[in-house]
């Protein structure tokens, strides 16, 4: 399966939650609501409403009360997102300007808050304690991510365990709880919301890896920035800490990040990316991300073979595939 | 009543919050524990957990349900501290370094962010959607009112009204749901957590008008900063909007803000204090104030004669009084 097809087939839904997406931002505050809004309309794959939308179909499949997580999931993504291009000077994302540059670091601060705060209102017209609890607890860990990030910037000696922790906090935590947390607001069986979980969890951790995959590998056309931005920014992803451990290229590559890290990220980071592409790393954290994608999938057995389940194997193997 | 025998008579609760707050916030990361506990430690008066605590003694008083919302409460309040702190570029408060000081922007927005999710995720631990549903409002209107006070810095024609929607999105609204939720948390009758929801609204408004008072009228060492902090960011408080209306005054005041905004701030204010400090706006603000804390009282009729009672009282009544 191809991912458009399934974009095209649950595409009424999706159209219906990008609608309810803006109407929760519909502030009565002009500038929130534009600089809401320009994050909302810059963009973005909504892969985690459409894997609340495919979690949603173990259990009775209702969208105005799916519409309540899916939502809160996708706007937590993009408060992360506005408060992380405060954090990086970012001055675009995606090809457009950022909140911050567009209004300035103030305005996109308090952007951040008000999305995170309406994602958890939003999320609380839903009865149910549990997801309330689910989405808080996962913000407490995405934070708690960020600040580990910002502590390892330029940290040669860190483990592979620390990195695969840190996307767990920023990335996975929140895809796994969207596959959940669909199927919770669905009145799905609990067994099956935990496999659910587990499944995005997995898929999610490949997709980090991919993504750090990407910004070495890809071309800028590819990636919407040029290449290396996460080195420039201190951010040492897992096929720098494979190539760190090749005896040959551990001095070479550690002498580029003092570099890098001295002249703060302002400067050709060419020679870096040449040495990790040339490295081992790229091919073990391919590896890494199809063992996740396996995981992913084994995670799903015993789950009802309804056609969402292959719809959520297809997306695993995208995610496995994805090209850079 | 003094404010100190209040605290005297719920010295034990009081600590026992003090104790729960910390353990909150005792994150297994080790930036995040240092930074919040910092934060913590500063001190403050506790006013929104004692507002808990009496609010409470409406329904059946239960330390450990309660917990659940009078920790969330000065969390929530901490966290916009620590954003505000951000956008002040403020190296102090209460006479300890910030937290943006003391580490740099990027943990402080992290660290605003941890606490404002862990605020939610400890209220979650009720089972009371509705306690979910008010602390997620309060935190979307308090950041509206953080937006609105950056698009209202400098603005000499603002009215009484645009300064009064934003100290109650700013402080009002904290105070008040204070109020409503120890009520709630409690079990209380709907109608006393209504009551006690108003009351809280018109005592908070009297405190951020006597916060402003202060900031114009107090010394150094009342307000733990020098004078005049909110006109260098911009802030125009209800004295300074009195004082514009007063014929003779309007030219001279505009003149000297902006003298101050052209300067960032960066520049002597003892002369604009000292001309609205010469203005009727004083006045006019004090009565205000003691307008707000009649109100309060009044929103009280009809609530049971407790000793809760005459304690809220006593503490309008200290809030009404605040020297400066």
């Amino acid at each position: 399966m191809k991912l458009i097809d399934l974009y095209a087939k649950l595409k009424k839904d999706i159209s219906y939650i990008e609608k309810e997406l803006e109407r929760s931002i519909d502030s009565d505050h002009a500038l929130l609501r534009e600089a809401s809004l320009h994050l909302l309309k810059a963009g973005g794959k909504r892969i985690r409403p459409v894997f609340v939308l495919l979690g949603a179909k173990f259990g009775t499949y209702d969208l105005e009360k799916i519409k309540h997580v899916a939502v809160p999931l996708e706007l937590i993504h993009m408060a992360s997102l506005v408060h992380d291009d405060v954090i990086d000077d970012a001055l675009t994302r995606r090809g457009q300007l950022t909140v911050r540059s567009k209004w300035d670091n103030r305005i996109a601060m308090y952007t951040g808050d008000y999305i995170f705060a309406k994602a958890l209102s939003v999320a609380t017209q839903l009865p149910n304690p549990a997801v309330h609890q689910i989405l808080s607890k996962a913000i407490v860990e995405m934070s708690i991510g960020e600040m580990e990030q910002i502590r390892f910037f330029f940290h040669a000696e860190q483990t592979v365990r620390d990195y695969l922790l840190r996307i767990k906090r920023k990335t996975a935590l929140l895809i796994a709880i969207s596959c959940q947390l669909g199927a919770i607001a669905a009145g799905a069986e609990d067994a099956i919301a935990r496999k659910l979980y587990s499944f995005g969890y997995n898929v999610g951790m490949a997709f980090q890896v991919r993504d750090d995959l990407l910004d070495l590998c890809g071309t800028e056309k590819e990636i919407g920035k040029p290449p290396g931005s996460d080195i420039k920014q201190g951010n040492i992803t897992i096929p720098v800490i494979f190539a760190l451990r090749e005896p040959h290229l551990r001095e070479p590559v550690l002498k580029e990040l003092n570099r890098i890290q001295e002249a703060d990220g302002q400067t050709d980071v060419s020679y870096f990316i040449e040495m990790i592409r040339g490295s081992r790393g790229i091919q073990l954290a391919e590896q890494l991300a199809s063992r996740y994608i396996d995981k992913a999938i084994a995670a799903l057995d015993g789950v009802p073979n309804i056609q969402a389940k292959k719809d959520l194997i297809g997306v695993a193997h995208f995610i496995g595939n994805r090209s850079y």
